[in-house]
Order: structure tokens, then C-alpha cells, then sequence
């Protein structure tokens, strides 16, 4: 096992992280995801993957023997300027992972399901993986339009949630048929109180951009509509605070 | 009624949006916050508050009439890039207000309270906030280390519910015994389910740090301790979704 240093701004792979963390589309054209930071790293080698590359800085090359990874994933040792430098997160995690992205899957039938319908913010796309995961979803659906799931700032938020879903991207409105599931939807006008209905499992929540909300097209799609009892007035909610309230009613039921 | 153009980036007032957008604190500094956007300016009228001055982009004069802003407004025209150079948002509103921010406020007894222990993120503090004032919670109490709640990013994701709350800023553990309420917390590892718990109203919900939680002592001054049924596995919720979560819980046990 030996570690390569990399002092040089115009190396190949400086250059290839520099556009994994600018730009939301590379991780798919280059085939990699950029995990930065121990606690990414530890939560995808829970799972039981291993990374193709270890990236660390310089200074810290303990990290070289961590997490004791077999010989064969290469270590490459990035000057800490330069590391800090092609960060995507604009601080300066000291160790990081590359790792081949899944490839693109289909949606699974019968699995419980949260829909993205044009989410636009990873910090919110982020924060719903994590619901899902936490509360026995296991497939996430993003619409065209949502934030790349595996982006920088959309992993970080997601804290390691990502490898414990089937996350497909690029879905359309003709996937919902195949996916044989009751369709969920928040409303703030119409349906059952949502800590007052029963609600089925497995579902797929529908969960809309935030502005606009859902499409015309996935509201009218839906076979359950449910509100969210907000006696403070006429406030609304953030989306992922919705969501983590519609998730954890579906969970706890189903554990009822 | 007469509204003046600014078009030079040394005009004193556009050095002051600039430290506005720029430093968290400069708010408290120069008792203004910058409401930018239309949502925000809507929302601060909904409360029936005033602003101290309009400011819009030279290019969209029709906000000089908007509202029905009494005469005693004074309305500021920025040329457009000068606008865009100067927000906070990286985006280029073309409305805003100044407004006088509130005197800091003590606690008050007694009050539905969400307190607040060294949250970084300025998109979790908005959302709830913005979670707070629509589940019936009146104060929020932000302990030192909090971001600032008057900053540009968490104005924007409480998309308005500030107006809606009493914000205590700077607040101690030492104001805790005042507030004569029971404190709940939520745990991993401890306490009744929270889908199961007979919940106290009045409450003060006690949230905790990303990445620490809370600290101990705000561990140790809870009356209950909450646990969020979580049947996924070992995933941890994002703050701003476990507050949502806990907030609605005790709306809904108050309305039944």
C-alpha cells in the first residue's frame, strides 16, 4: 500500500473533483460520487461498500490506515490547500471518498415510496432522504426538475441516508402506475386531518416544490388527500418539516 | 410622495444593505433587518407592521405604489445591478423593506416556547420557526451560539413567521426556570415514544445542536424525555424534521 501526493492544481484528478463539487450534473457523466468527510465515509462503509479511491489531506495521514480498507482502494494524499481548494462544501474535510455511482434503476413495485416533485433545495432533499430512511421508506423517487440527488450539498444533508435507499432519478409521471402504490398528498384545503386518518403501507407520499407545491397533475393522481393541523394560523410549512410529519405518521402506524 | 435613485455603490445607504447582507450581526448593530422579496414584505404587513423604507430595483417603479404604503414611507430606487451586488440572497429581488428591528425582549412565563441550543444552520432555525408559529408556539428562545434569527438566510426560510413569534436572542439557561414551564427533549435512547406520550401544554421544547444535540445541562433540566419511533434502522433525523415532528405532536394532543 502506498499513498500518491498530489501537489498540483493541473492534475487530472484535482481537476476531476473540481468539477464534481461545482457542478451538480458531472457526478453522473464521470461515473463517481464525491463523499467528503468522516462521517459520509463511515456511514457508506456501514453499508458494506468500499470506496474506489481515499482522498486525504496532506497533514493527516493517519487516515491512510483507517477504517483498516483492504490494499487495493488507492490513497491519494492532496496538499491541504489544495484540498480546501476543490472543496465542494466551502470547508476543508482532512479525509474523503470516491465512489463509482449506482448505476440509474427503475422503480421498484409495492416498495414504500417518497416522490420528489421539482424539490429545489439539497438542503431539503437532503433532510427527506433522511426522513425516509429513519422511517422504513425505501425507495425515493426524484422528477425531473429536483435537485441532483447525489450532489455535494444534497449528500451532506442526507448524512449517509443515501446508501440506505433505492434512489431513482429522472422519473416521470408514467412511473406512478408501475409502482402499485396508494398515492399520498399533503393539502391545506381538502382531505382527512392527517393524525385523524388511517393511512395505508406500503404508500408513496407525494411531496411538492416549494412554491408551488405539486403538480396539477399529481394532485389530481392522488387517492388519499391529508392536512396537517396547523392551529398557529396561516402559516405553512417547510417542505421537509411536512414531509418528516407525514413519514412519521405512516411509520407509526404501521408499527400500531 | 417622491421616490430617489441611487446609483452609486458609495451611497451610505447601500454600505448599509451591503454589512446587512454580509454580517449576521450588523442587524442588531444598526437596529434594521432587510425584508427582501415580495413574500417577506407581504407577510410583515399581514402583521400589520410598517415599514421604515421601500426599496425596489430602478427598473420595476410599479412597487413605489404597491400596498397602499402611506406617503410617510420613503421609497429608494437602486439601480438593478447595484440591487443585485448588494443582496444577500445571490438572488435579485426587485422589492424590499428596511424595517426598525424589534428591542430585544425578555422571556415571558408561561408562553408555548421552542428554545433554540447552538443551531448552525440557518435553514433549520427558519423552518422552525416557521414549524413553531404554525403548530401554536409563541416564543422562540435562541441560546448564545444560535445563528443570528434576524439573519437574511433565516429570514428567508421562516418566509415570515418571525413576525408571527416573540424572539428572545442571547437567552441563558439561567432564563429557563422563569419560563415556569415543563421542558421536554427528545432522545435516542430514552423516555416514552413520542406517538404514545400524554403531552403537557403550555411546553417549552428544548432542540439541540446538528451535530451535538443538546448540551448536558439542557439534558439534565428536561421534565420528559421524547423518543421519535424510528422503525427505518439506525438513521438520525435532520433537527428542523424531528422539531416538526414534536411541534405537531403537541398541537394535535392540544386540539383533541
Amino acid at each position: 500500500m502506498s499513498t500518491e501526493t498530489i501537489r498540483s492544481r493541473d492534475n487530472a484528478l484535482v481537476k476531476q473533483l473540481r468539477r464534481l463539487g461545482q457542478d451538480g450534473a458531472a457526478g453522473r457523466e464521470l461515473g463517481l460520487v464525491w463523499l467528503e468527510g468522516e462521517h459520509l465515509c463511515r456511514a457508506l462503509l456501514a453499508r458494506g461498500h468500499l470506496p474506489a479511491l481515499l482522498l486525504r489531506a496532506e497533514s493527516a495521514p493517519h487516515w491512510d490506515h483507517a477504517w483498516a480498507l483492504p490494499p487495493s482502494v488507492r490513497r491519494v494524499a492532496l496538499a491541504d490547500s489544495l484540498l480546501a481548494s476543490v472543496s465542494s462544501l466551502g470547508s476543508s474535510a482532512p479525509v474523503g471518498f470516491l465512489w463509482p455511482l449506482p448505476a440509474a434503476v427503475a422503480p421498484e413495485p409495492g416498495r414504500p415510496t417518497v416522490l420528489l416533485d421539482r424539490l429545489q433545495d439539497p438542503g431539503n432533499v437532503g433532510s427527506i432522504l433522511r426522513s425516509a430512511a429513519a422511517f422504513g421508506f425505501e425507495q425515493v423517487l426524484a422528477l425531473k426538475g429536483t435537485a441532483a440527488l447525489w450532489a455535494p450539498k444534497v449528500l451532506r444533508a442526507g448524512m449517509g441516508a443515501h446508501f440506505a435507499l433505492r434512489l431513482v432519478e429522472a422519473a416521470t409521471l408514467a412511473d406512478l402506475p408501475a409502482l402499485q402504490l396508494p398515492l399520498l398528498a399533503t393539502s391545506s384545503h381538502q382531505g382527512q386531518w392527517l393524525h385523524q386518518a388511517a393511512l395505508p403501507w406500503p404508500c408513496a407520499w407525494l411531496l411538492g416544490h416549494e412554491g408551488q407545491g405539486l403538480s396539477p397533475e399529481l394532485l389530481a393522481a392522488a387517492s388519499q388527500h391529508l392536512r396537517i393541523a396547523q392551529p398557529g394560523g396561516e402559516e405553512s410549512l417547510n417542505v421537509a418539516a411536512a414531509a418528516a410529519i407525514c413519514l412519521h405518521a405512516s411509520a407509526v402506524q404501521r408499527g400500531a
